[in-house]
């Protein structure tokens, strides 16, 4: 099949690669000794683009490719452009995130690749969680990352021709914008063939779900907002596979999908991948193991995340109101000061139920379409999975029909835990 | 004063005019005869540009021109590029509002010159309602419009690769989008040297409203939802003096605001001038000419443009889904169709409370803020127009603030009946 790429595109092989960075001084300077010493690996393990990591004698380097198709389906051709958007996307937060993003060093715009900092000993955070591993700074980090991130280009955080700006740079990113509405609203609840599910587990909740009208118009809501609430620059893909970490540093990657779309969106798809991590782990508990304390940590890292998230959001429209929104100028005496504590409380909390409304929505579309989770699929046995998938689409369900059980964030660890499976540790089945 | 032009750019007269207009064949047979039959009259009144009508022996013209300054005051630069936005907006919106907008025959981006179809015996709405005159098709035709050119450029109405096509496409209309947010949704609720209002009369309520905490909210959530909530593509300035009418037809004209915004916005608009039209009336009548009927048919306008606007705007959405919000193959099956409605008459409420909230702002703009209407300021006597202003203020301020009072259009019809001063003629003062 020969698809259109632009004059000059060739896809990197770890030949092609080597010669490319040997021609490039300051990354050859980096990677140091000769490019035949140089260990190449092609490691992308997402769903789209391909990814290299490079080491030499002195130093290392990541390199990430897309391709004029998604990585796992040659046949299903995607803008080979996205990873301009991911360049874009990195620039325009930098200045607001300082070291919660890898460093760049060069990008491409002819191969449409990214060089950058080689994340080590980082590993992707839900590759640890599937692990069982802790990590104490994420949580907060990724709270910090997303106010900062999202504030700064709100109508809050900065000029309205700033915005305007970043709105016109970012929403020729068509490819990754149309994923998202089909994959994430639509396709779960219709049949089509990209779907799957743990069948024939699953297949009673999948239809029920396809019948189920209060919950369809409840996604469809989230849709719409999703295409037509331009309130920041957001990530647009802010799961735990796009955060390397350790224990003492966390890294957000993989920007792609970022445009001026809703702020929940990245509230969600965090919260809705620790929980779908808190709900799978009975699937990962064996006697040795039995996760029930693991559990409970990764439960307890969302309220850090959004508290942490809520204040800081906060505390900046309160000392760096930068934007044209709620123009300082307006409010600067004393009652009106009070006034605006309150005004703040209330957008942070429709921000809460934004956060729970696209969380349900990925939940849903891990289990029931078409990109899944190693949280799940790295549960073999589909009789240990399956009770796992089907606590977290019940939770989800919840989430965006009965939002007013889950009000706060008390509320929503308490319906996590009760929806949560026994652990069937595999020696007691 | 130097101001930076594009290169090739000068400014229009009644003789460069009819030097360009000679050297276009097709324009040029249009008009008939020798240029120097040709009558040209600059006739613009609006606030931002030179507008001027050309007579010929067998046809006219008319040729708006943007400067780089608005025309009503020159130290106040603004961008040249605004006359682009304007030719963009009628292409846009074209294939769905037919005859609605004046035919466009010729756009030259050297000068920013847009020539148009002159539309006689029209007469600018406003000024037919400071005469009393009725137009029995614009609420209709005008519901109409809104509702075909919101509804095919939303999420429902067009592909999102086309929307985000649409928002790139109007994004970098910084100048105007810098005016509105400012003169509309923040100066009139500080101290500013742009605003005026009838002195002394307003002294106390232009205080009063500055420091009026949850009005001044209220105003600043509205201004937060014109910035972020990319809607439709909207005209952005749709008030009575952007409608050329007769008895028998109705023309929009002057989108050079248009950009992706809120809907409630075009429908504030003119709801809000209808509103002031009706509460200036009593400063307009005469012993001859008492306005009562008249202004009762003026108010008369607001739920007939409202009750259209809904039900096409509806019926659009049910019969030509063409977008990826609520995609129809979700809500195919028959308990989707009926819980459909539901969703399409919470969208429209949603659109009622917009319009509500736009309405407000705009009227009071008009009358604390730099831009005012003929409606008030053609009443000469200052204690005449000031009881009409302070009426127009007092209903913004419930309709802003308590919007719990004016759930329907009658409640609103009601409460504007309420606020309207006593007829004031001019024999018995």
């Amino acid at each position: 099949m020969v698809l259109d790429t632009p004059e000059g595109y060739t896809r990197m092989d770890t030949a092609s690669l080597a010669d490319y960075l040997a021609g490039l001084p300051a990354l050859r300077a980096r990677l140091g000794g000769a490019p035949s010493a140089w260990q190449i690996r092609e490691v992308g393990d997402g769903n789209l683009n391909q990814v290299f990591l490079v080491d030499g004698p002195d130093g290392s380097l990541c390199v990430k490719q897309s391709m004029p198709h998604i990585r796992a389906i040659e046949s299903w051709r995607l803008t080979v452009e996205r990873t301009s958007f991911e360049n874009a996307y990195f620039a325009a937060v930098r200045p607001h995130v300082g070291g919660l993003i890898p460093t760049i060093h060069h990008y491409e715009p002819r191969l449409y690749c990214l060089v950058m900092e080689k994340l080590e000993p980082h590993t992707v955070l839900r590759r640890g969680l599937v692990a069982g591993n802790r990590y104490p700074r994420v949580a907060r980090d990724t709270a910090e990352y997303v106010a900062r991130a999202t504030f700064f280009t709100s109508d809050l955080g900065q000029p309205l021709e700033a915005k305007l700006d970043g709105i016109a740079r970012f929403a020729p990113n068509h490819g990754l914008i149309r994923i998202t509405s089909d994959l994430v609203f639509t396709d779960p609840y219709r049949i089509n063939e990209r779907n799957r599910w743990t069948s024939p587990q699953l297949d009673a909740i999948a239809a029920e779900f396809r019948a189920d009208v209060p919950l369809k118009l409840a996604a469809a809501r989230r849709g719409q907002q999703f295409l037509s609430h331009a309130q920041a620059l957001i990530h647009g893909d802010l799961h735990t596979g796009s955060l390397m970490v350790t224990p003492e540093d966390t890294r957000i990657i993989d920007p792609e999908f970022g445009f001026y779309g809703p702020i929940g969106m990245d509230l969600g798809a965090f919260t809705g991948n620790l929980l779908m991590s808190y709900l799978s782990q009975p699937g990962h508990a064996t006697p040795e193991s039995p996760r029930d304390d693991f559990a409970e940590w990764v439960l307890a890292q969302i309220p850090i995340f959004w508290n942490h998230f809520a204040q800081r959001f906060s505390e900046l429209w309160e000392t760096q109101p930068g934007g044209d929104a709620y123009a300082p100028s307006m409010f600067a005496a004393e009652p009106s000061r009070v006034a605006m504590r309150g005004e703040r409380a209330a957008f942070i909390a429709r921000l809460y139920d934004d956060m729970l409304g696209f969380a349900a929505v990925k939940m849903i579309r891990r289990i029931l379409g078409f990109a899944h989770n190693i949280d799940f699929d790295a549960i073999a046995d589909p009789d240990r999975r399956a009770p796992c998938e089907i606590a977290t689409l019940r939770l989800a369900r919840m989430m965006l029909v009965q939002p007013e059980r889950v009000r706060t964030v008390d509320d929503l660890l308490a319906a996590a835990r009760e929806a949560a499976p026994r652990a069937q540790p595999v020696s007691s089945t």
